[in-house]
């Protein structure tokens, strides 16, 4: 054992493992991106015990990489250099509930569903949703966003402070509990999204939401991609306030019945749901239906009981599961983009043509309401050809997305998938990304091989 | 003329100028803070010319400060180190409105104001209100927020993207023209608040509203602060949705009716006001009512009529030359702290007492949906113990909302009035700002002497 490791031993005792086991445990994940087995994994409990470890690690130059829940979709917290990844599953506590204040501190360990159930009784609930029941401290780390983001937003707006630990051990707090600030450079933001290249977050303070007083969800189907998408649009600018407005195209659809046991009509579909006041929910639910009825929309199945909205969601969230079950042994290539709205129809349609071309399905899902859409780009495994013409789709639609002004990432983040679609994106951007990453982390012992120019 | 001089005076001619008036019109300031006498102002007209401004200001080691209106009330556009003052006068232009995406492109020299009025065919609007006609640039270096914040957010929510010179001339484009982005560091939210010490900002993509259908305000008073304060947290929490919620005390009041011709009972007051659809406001505006007669206010006044609502807001930004008017010949140290909504009325009332048990007149008002208030502090000008005696209860203030969770400023910046507060608010965290700075200026030539550590 290297003196480095023997210091971490001492300082974690079976909390800091080398098992074979565990570390391959640290090295899948929930895509085609499956590399980087780490040399070790810790397991720790405290923020001091965090810091502890970087001091460690920093003075023996070895890799850090966060890990939280492991539902990342481009490999972000995949060891490509070795080291040690740091497990967060034992800090996963809420620290305080400030109804009042309608904020929560938490440990970045904590998964959103727990929290959310922490929260039942309080009236209050964390609105971020990505589907997967994903970490806290993981999505913020990669700016996560989900379902929700066009009435609550995305971490970018749910994070109102920090607790990190910097590359050498420095704990930092960021933000305060105040719900604006004007006080320097916003070091939250800045750690938002930094995929963990930066510091590591020990602690979270997180905007909570009002319970609803009324829910309504709904389903309508369409005659075409595009008449679907132009009542996203329209529905957008008349100021209607939609918590959520999803679109599945006809092959998600027939996935999602198979997986999910329902039966919604295997045609390009919106799931919309409203928050409010009852009257308020009552008057957006109408004037949606006439926009939609303006779009030719039919089918509409109104969801007014809490178990069907339960179990619509469920559907939706199950999605991913279902376009893999539908295709036995298939892993996937997850695409993200995000565009202007003005620019949203244009951009499914050019994609939904270009997979209708190629011999991979590519099921075509997203949070319409932001402009952001996934193709799920099945693949056999180990099926190089496959898996080439894959990356051919998922480049294109990358593109795609930069020439339309959006970004190649909506909410995944860039991890090890997007890496190559930086420069096009962010330009001189970039580099200046690099100098506050040098700047924080000299050495680049935190997630090296992520993010910034190499 | 040095070297540097004369190739700024050959890049912008006329542009560029040392003459004595216009250098003294550059030192001003719209508070107590006076004091930098920049060697020269410059008026670019294009990113261009910024780019080439920057690139020899770089070669000579020279001090760059940004100007946009001039009405920041921390004096975050001094020159305290002298050097070139670029008055943005000349990059004033709406570039592009793109009305289906709600954003517009900008020059960062145009006032809100200008923004607005341009806008009024589109159906949409701007919506940060800081009250004085601030330039959009400076609104975005402050990261300045005003009356609409509690609904409509603050420049950290309403920037989508930047364009910016760096120190060197380098010319960067940050965010994307998509709804939200996963797509590396959060370079937009780094540049705004960083008060001219990263990079000039050249160029803003900011998000738009739709004009609301409906709009409603109403002025309520209350028996005394206490209760208005608890008013506005019950209806913070009960989730009505607010456009605004402003407090005036009743010395505040007194100014304003004097200052605007205005009757309103010299009483603490609420002025709230309500957007959305006729039927949501209409909803909101009864809940509301509810709520306030609950914590016994009386004196409601609705102002429906939309030249009776710009009475009341032009009342209300007009607050500071009013207290100023109120007492002539004084100057103000202004202060802006900001709390969690909690902690709200132990904050104003301890703030109340302080100042009342002191000789300074010192009328507060405050966007208290955010938990921001400001007491304005009117001293005699080159009165050295009022002096003192403002920059005592204005430091209490400060010290008070750390203490309570909170932040120094809310929403008018550090500039110089707040340098002092860095450290205590954000520790380890203000040492981290200055790794920051030194990796995007190392040589320090961006508004030396402010924000970060010296």
């Amino acid at each position: 054992m290297t003196p480095a490791f023997a210091a971490l031993a001492a300082l974690l005792g079976d909390r800091f493992t080398t098992a074979d086991a565990i570390r391959a445990e640290h090295a899948q994940s929930e895509t085609h991106i499956a590399a980087g087995l780490p040399d070790a994994v810790a397991f720790p409990e405290t923020t001091a015990e965090v810091s502890a470890l970087l001091t460690i690690a920093h003075e023996h130059r070895l890799p850090v990489i966060g890990w939280g829940a492991g539902t990342s979709l481009e490999g972000h917290a995949l060891a490509v250099q070795g080291g040690i990844t740091v497990n967060f599953a034992r800090m996963a506590q809420v620290l305080e509930v400030r109804a009042e204040d309608m904020l929560v501190r938490v440990q970045p360990g904590l998964t959103r569903e727990a929290l959310n159930t922490e929260l039942r009784a309080t009236g209050l609930f964390f609105p971020v949703d990505p589907g997967a029941n994903a970490s806290l401290g993981g999505m913020a780390a990669t700016r996560a966003s989900g379902t929700t983001a066009v009435r609550y937003g995305t971490m970018r707006d749910a994070v109102l402070g920090l607790e990190a630990v910097l590359a050498d051990g420095t704990v930092i707090r960021t933000g305060t509990a105040a719900p604006k600030s004007a006080s320097g450079y916003d070091l939250t933001a800045l750690l938002v999204g930094s995929e963990g290249t930066l510091a590591l977050i020990t602690e979270l303070t997180l905007r909570l939401q009002g319970q609803p007083e009324a829910v309504s969800a709904a389903v309508c189907t369409f005659a075409d991609m595009a008449a679907a998408v132009d009542c996203v649009i329209e529905t957008i600018q008349s100021g209607i306030a939609m918590a959520r407005i999803e679109f599945l195209d006809p092959t998600a659809v027939a996935a999602c019945n198979a997986y999910a046991g329902q039966s919604l009509p295997e045609a390009p579909l919106l799931l919309v749901e409203f928050h409010g006041s009852p009257a308020a929910v009552a008057e957006q639910a109408q004037r949606f239906g006439e926009i939609a009825a303006g779009h030719g929309s039919t089918g509409f199945r109104w969801a007014d009981r809490a178990e069907d909205r339960a179990a619509l969601w469920k559907m939706r969230h199950a999605a991913y599961p279902a376009c893999l079950a539908a295709h036995p042994g298939a892993t996937a290539v997850v695409t993200d983009v995000c565009v202007p709205i003005s620019r949203l129809a244009e951009a499914v349609q050019e994609t939904r043509a270009e997979i209708a071309a190629s011999a991979i399905p590519g099921p075509i899902l997203g949070h319409v309401g932001d402009g952001n859409f996934h193709a799920i780009l099945l693949i056999a495994k180990d099926n190089p050809a496959e898996a080439a013409e894959a990356k051919r789709l998922a480049a294109n639609m990358a593109t795609r997305a930069l020439r339309l002004g959006g970004t190649v990432t909506g909410e995944h983040g860039i991890g090890l998938g997007k890496l190559a679609y930086m420069q096009a994106e962010h330009g001189a951007g970039w580099a200046v990304m690099g100098a506050v990453k040098r700047a924080l982390d000299p050495l680049g012992i935190l997630n090296p091989g992520k993010l910034v120019p190499q």
